[in-house]
């Protein structure tokens, strides 16, 4: 139980700006240990399904995975973005494998069920085969991960980042210290939404419902930090939020929010 | 050197055509022992490149890869292509994980150096490392390997699938009983041409030889007949030439072409 895994998760925002993703690749290569890299798309994929005409389908109001969706987003994910980090982390000597939850059957998913929308192609995770990705890690490869998963017929399916993140973090905590960094473009969780200064150093559940009901925190943060304390009631040892391009200090608890 | 692995390269044709496709993964699923599946893209990158309108780059009547086409065929290839085979075969119970030659640094490559024509970013296979191959297959995974590589700069490169499937059965050779299979949409090496029921059941070099100098060979064939016999010079076991949808009567052979 000595094992130590750090699994990060960088944003689309990062993904999308070269100079950042490098400063953020060049810092992760650096970090000790076994590490997974989690990685979403940015907007690279919707660029790519106009370029190709291909119409956004949405249904009340949220996005729809059809088919043709489902191609550019394998593609996207899996395959530019994905060895495109791969080779970077290479270059810095941080041997890499880059894979989806498909590989190794790495992620079992299935294709979302809800009782008024139909999503298309969207899959959400069953279990994550912690074997699969310990195998790796402990060959000295650092896992880079796209959220495309599969079903038990082969279908590959659409999946969220963020919950990829979580569901290996939490499984993985079976049988190492994990943690759960979520890295993206801002500093952390916020007191006040206006003052990018005002970064929560210390999230425990008491201050979020109290800040929740206060509505004094920012909507599309909600799912990430109730996703944050499902990781911590899972066993997952921190879940940090904060800034992509200040990866060291947010790993040693000098910098973004620790939820504990 | 019990060990042994087969090595298949599947063809252009038959990625292209997706109920030979699935007949060719039900049966390269069901083959026993360590396996690698090393896979071209078809018909869908210039398919791609065609819909989004990026020109063919062609010098000297060669196709070039520039920044655009690669940024294709790596989503194609080690993306969509990659990822759809890697979950029918996880769905056929044959678990497997789709990497490219930059993945894990399995395969260095460098810019294809040329006295007058530049082709790109096309790259030309330093080495394989064996071990990170070898890690994979002993935990029971099968390979499926996209043809794209990377230089020593994180540089991602086009790679022919043909040269990756030899290289990396040559460099497997040293530790393992290798067999190379080129399967495709022929049946294998054809004495006429106008023939398809001329297979060459066995072809030595000094049949290749008289064969070549008869102009009796097809002109697509000698490249990969070359690679057949420098493959066996460097101590792969059995080189064979055959039908993709036959797979198991090839392996076992009962039909295609062997090279020895």
């Amino acid at each position: 139980m000595n094992k130590k895994i750090t699994i990060i998760k960088v944003g689309g925002n990062i993904i999308d700006d070269d100079a950042k993703l490098n400063a953020f690749l060049s810092s992760f290569a650096k970090l000790k240990g076994h590490k997974i890299l989690v990685h979403g798309g940015g907007k690279l994929a919707t660029k790519m399904a106009a370029d190709l005409a291909i119409p956004r389908q949405m249904v009340d109001g949220r996005r729809i995975t059809d088919a043709d969706t489902l191609r550019i987003v394998t593609m996207v994910y899996a395959g530019l973005i994905n060895k495109q980090i791969v080779a970077k982390l290479n270059a810095h000597q941080c041997r890499s494998i880059g894979i989806c939850g498909a590989d190794a059957n790495s992620i079992r998913a299935h294709k979302r069920k809800h009782a008024t929308i139909d999503f298309g192609l969207v899959g959400d995770v069953d279990s994550v085969d912690t074997a699969a990705l310990l195998s790796l890690l402990e060959n000295e490869l650092t896992i880079v991960m796209a959220p495309i998963t599969q079903d038990e017929n082969g279908q590959l399916l659409n999946t969220n980042a963020d919950t990829i993140a979580q569901e290996i973090a939490k499984a993985l905590a079976a049988s190492a210290t994990v943690d759960l960094v979520y890295s993206f473009e801002k500093k952390g969780v916020l007191q006040d939404v206006h003052d990018e200064n005002s970064v929560i150093a210390t999230m425990v559940h008491t201050l979020y419902e109290k800040l929740k009901a206060e509505q004094a925190i920012f909507a599309g943060m909600i799912p990430k930090l109730d996703n944050a304390f499902e990781a911590i009631r899972a066993g997952v040892n921190r879940v940090i939020i904060g800034d992509a391009t200040a990866l060291d200090a947010l790993i040693e608890g000098k910098s973004g929010t620790v939820i504990c």
